[in-house]
């Protein structure tokens, strides 16, 4: 028999804000779908805009969705999430979003999405960022947060880059 | 297109100790397998013990297993774990594996357990025994943890009887 | 100059119910009392019931009293709390009430109380537990929660006795 | 007998690097003094660093420290810290720090520091940075971190209008 290890299964977290364009949520949905089809699980912070985005996206490509919640309420996941995590840990959900990853993906973005990429950036995780997205993303594609590291958040300017990253760290 | 919802897929999380006997792994294997066939992701704190012998169980039936890990790392967890969830939550992380779950399976058990149970009571969580695996969940089988609540802790002297309460909370 | 370090100020967190008795608060508020005189810091959870006696009688002798709260609002604090730590960590927040404690003491309690008794049992902490105020209190005081530890509960019938307890661990 | 409330005692929160410059450090022993002797209970993460200097600055003008550690090692504080507390949460213990906090004050940093602007920023709280201390503070000193609120992090050149600053919101 086959043993299945949890190095076969590599989740990217996608953060985002709640608040978005339509443009940024059919290009957050674009990029669930891609990367669901790669086998990646999908994971989020389980709640509307950028979260029910990539997760509706991801879901339509067959893929799984978690989704990290801040409350205890599995019933505030948006309807695209397959595994609803309730937390109850409120703000601090974030960093186990940003745990979790084997890769974090950040696209527009307000303060959570920014406490996101520091955090992940302070745990060593490889970040890519939607520099054409706008918010802290934008901002902060191409750059260093500090310098603890050589790397930088990577910059893709579309969904495609974004994945051919994502495959360069996990693949 | 048919939507998955998170509403349709169930989380049973298994708690139980790092320091079992082999008679112990055995029927932790065999719940996890008997859970995964019924269709529920099994989630579990990710290490060895009970952890590994309801993965190992669960993933022999093709289920999926999520393993809510202490530390930030997610070599950490047991070959059984298809998404393993670092959080670096220590042991706080023990209410998630809780608060994520739609029943709550406790298995023989110290204190980690024990903390366990009382936070699944507290959170409204169904919660089942197996009331002939010794430690906590034989002491406290049948019992009910505090008056805030009029349901007991629901005794299970077989895994079987144990599928037959998870699938009366969830099916 | 003198340093002041942190080992010279000792935190006793007290853990007990919201709902209790009038009796139950008189013991709870002569035992923050006694606590304060000693010159300990006392921690509760921060809310009512339990919490407020003890941080009631702690004040009243010129104490410091720490208010770990599950929400982030510092106004969800009883009146008697002097810092008030709002975490927005839900149930997780009895773990940091346990884990920031010198010494533990329980009175009474229902399901929180008991993962914190717990909770202190795995995180090596000395407990007392006040085995005449009825609930996990008084089942657990003298016992053992599991063998990964060869001290017991310390069973203490008067408030005074609690206090011995507390001295003989941390003067 | 008047009652002391947590009303009464105020939090101001200091944020910044481990590894600094003697004349940061200068600095930050300089604003925990002037902190302290406005009255405020300053908190910090407890270790070296930015967060010993703030602590042995507000210790020497007789002030309480209370120091948000991210393992259970009491031991792990600065030797400034008179109230330790322990969490063994990892890096989410920032957020405490931050949520615990009346005002935020953030001096140099790199990406844990900008964690905790960036959470400040979400929870709310008006935060202040030292604008000439390099790193994220002085980027940030003056901005808004996203359009939810309208104020901005308010750029304090020096210690004293970082008190001035903290006193207007305060007293």
């Amino acid at each position: 028999m086959k043993i299945l290890t949890q190095n076969e299964v590599k989740i990217v977290s996608v953060c985002g804000a709640r608040d978005i364009t339509s443009e940024i949520f059919e290009r957050a949905e674009k990029l669930g779908n891609l990367l669901a089809k790669e086998g990646y699980v999908v994971a989020c912070g389980g709640l509307s805009g950028t979260m029910e985005a990539v997760a509706k996206g991801a879901l339509s490509a067959g893929g799984t969705t978690v989704g990290i919640l801040p409350t205890y309420s599995k019933e505030s996941a948006n309807p695209y999430i397959t595994i609803a995590i309730p937390t109850g840990l409120g703000e601090s959900r974030n960093i186990i979003l940003v745990s979790m990853a084997d890769v974090v993906v950040s696209i527009s973005g307000g303060a959570g999405t920014l406490s996101e990429i520091a955090l992940a950036w302070k745990l060593g995780k490889p970040v890519v960022s939607l520099s054409t997205s706008g918010g802290w993303s934008a901002k902060l594609a191409g750059t260093r947060i500090d310098s603890t590291r050589a790397a930088t958040i990577y910059s893709a300017s579309t969904c495609e880059e974004v994945i051919d990253f994502v495959n360069s760290q996990l693949k």
